[in-house]
């Protein structure tokens, strides 16, 4: 038994790239050997979702333990053609904290790994789509935005896809998302009613459709109520870039009374601008109002207005999904939209 | 043409299980018949460091394409025995949001890829010791705590290791950090020789590495100076756990005159305390600081005085130990400390 254990071991510290190493490893037969049981009760005791009885799974580990096996995931995806690897792509602009912590318990649970990828340049994507087919990933989910022809990649493939926070209208983009319009046009509407009639909307990039979702939300149930056009200005997300609309919105001589932005780190940039450069009250001379449910923008200095994102309901919604399509390709494409929680705290002037 | 292309395409969505599937695809060696090269030539041309001609690189990518050849990672992997993969391991406590753009980044350049455990619960990091040897990754970095056990396996099993931000004695484990002794010892100096006498330390978690670390420093700097003991309290490293370590500690007849927290969200929480809830103003009668550099704690509202940690230094550090440790294993065990960088901001009364 020792002699078997020590192969295992030279096999994993071995740099002789032998090809025949993995041949000598312990395998699921002198398992089953040892403790007198079948293979294939071996290979359930492995695999996640299957099951043995109790008694099955303690002589199978004794057995295992003994011989030093570890079922090898590169053997077995030859043969199942599944990794059980997941491929997880985020932006810079897109990344929540939580997300990756709640994403890789719902993985655990499924006995799934993630692959992960940032994205930090345009380039990046395209290098991540060669590098998750090289692994074979049974699925990628998204929450960068992908090209129309990257998502054609994909689905070329056969690798199921699942955005999460972009909602796409492109052949086979399944997706999840929270519904930004929805949203945006509670807090106008407590704006409006509150007696707010002169508003500022600090957005997103141009480019990013979380932006335009938002921002068309709101600029729909702004008409829809008779207000006049809100000023708007672009900004890039972060809290330099709050302040800095801030400045624009509020320099000239109709001040907005409601700020609107995409997003609580601009939100948070606008209350700080407000209250140490420009010297106004939040919300007695301005409302401030954001989107996300940032953790710091409920901070007792800024107890932020904005709508919270159900980003655990939406994250195992994009896992269950994932799955679903692996287990059964030719699901048709689908689109999961969850409602915000308005979360009404005091920094806009609403009843 | 079109009909091996389909038949690589039907290799990805098929899910028949064959497992002679693979040996049906596009090989290097069709590759480099087509493009009149040598086998070799499109080997190094798929190989991430390996350079080729451009007028080679020109010829082989026409070929790849007309093709659609994709080198598939997992059949190297059984031939080098390199998956180009790499554990990183993170804890909910460790997690700077910098952390994983920065190590993506450094990942790309060396063709590396990224596979993510994130540990909630004591038993993940077993499961993900089990799933990276399942995987054969090349290499593990650890921002999460390891026990001695869970370390000497990786050891046994050939598998680098460099742990991130915990220095740890004990054979086999690499790391890098940050002086977390010095830093203290900094803010200390800097506080004692402005006249604070009555010193408050809101620490973290008891069974924290990188906590002790710091509380040591802080504490052996006030001996060291002839200052008297400070009270010490414990938290959990959050913002509430910050707020409520606060009142704990202005609650009774001596309230101290500076506050050190082992970290940037503490000391936030600690401001915030102070400010809203004790009508104390920071720092005219209380000085605050904290540890990290965490973006928050640098808006207008907090301007932190803080020490921040060279976060890309020691990714970049990581992931060059970690490299030539799977060029070299039998490399002595080696530790990197880099200093942190005082800030000066406004939340503490130093010269």
């Amino acid at each position: 038994m020792t002699k078997t254990r020590t192969a295992v071991h030279h096999d994993a510290s071995s740099s002789s790239g032998d090809p025949q190493a993995i041949g000598r490893m312990v395998t699921s037969y002198d398992v089953a050997k040892l403790a007198g049981v079948s293979q294939s009760a071996v290979s359930r005791c492995f695999t996640p979702g299957k099951s043995v009885s109790e008694r099955m799974r303690t002589k199978i580990m004794r057995a295992a333990d003994e011989l030093g096996y570890q079922p090898n995931a590169i053997a077995r995806m030859l043969i199942t053609k599944r990794s059980n690897l997941i491929a997880v792509i985020v932006s810079n602009l897109s990344v929540n904290p939580d997300f990756a912590s709640i994403l890789s318990q719902h993985m655990i649970e499924r006995g799934l790994n993630l692959l992960f990828f940032t994205l930090d340049q345009d380039a990046d994507a395209d290098r991540a789509i060669q590098q998750l087919w090289q692994y074979r990933v049974d699925g990628v989910i998204s929450a960068a935005e992908l090209s129309v022809e990257q998502i054609g990649v994909l689905r070329e493939r056969g690798i199921p896809l699942v955005f999460i926070n972009r909602l796409y209208d492109v052949m086979g983009a399944n997706s999840v998302g929270c519904d930004h319009a929805e949203g945006e046009g509670w807090l106008i509407e407590k704006l409006v009613s509150a007696g707010h009639s002169r508003f500022g909307i600090v957005a997103g990039p141009e480019a990013s459709v979380v932006s335009r979702m938002r921002l068309r939300g709101a600029l729909d149930k702004l008409a829809a109520l008779g207000c006049a056009a809100p000023q708007v200005v672009h900004s890039d997300f972060t809290y330099a870039g709050g302040r800095e609309a801030m400045r624009g919105l509020c320099g000239g001589k109709k001040r907005p009374d409601a700020i609107v932005c995409a997003n609580d780190l601009m939100a948070i940039g606008c209350i700080d601008e407000a209250r140490l450069a420009l010297s106004l009250k939040v919300p007695d001379d301005v409302s401030v109002v954001g989107f996300d449910g940032y953790a710091p923008g409920q901070w007792g200095g800024y107890q932020l207005t904005t709508v919270r994102q159900p980003v655990a309901s939406m994250v195992k919604a994009a896992v269950d999904m994932l799955v679903a399509r692996i287990e059964e390709p030719s699901m048709a494409t689908e689109k999961r939209v969850f409602s915000g929680e308005l979360v009404e705290g005091s920094s806009a002037r609403i009843d």
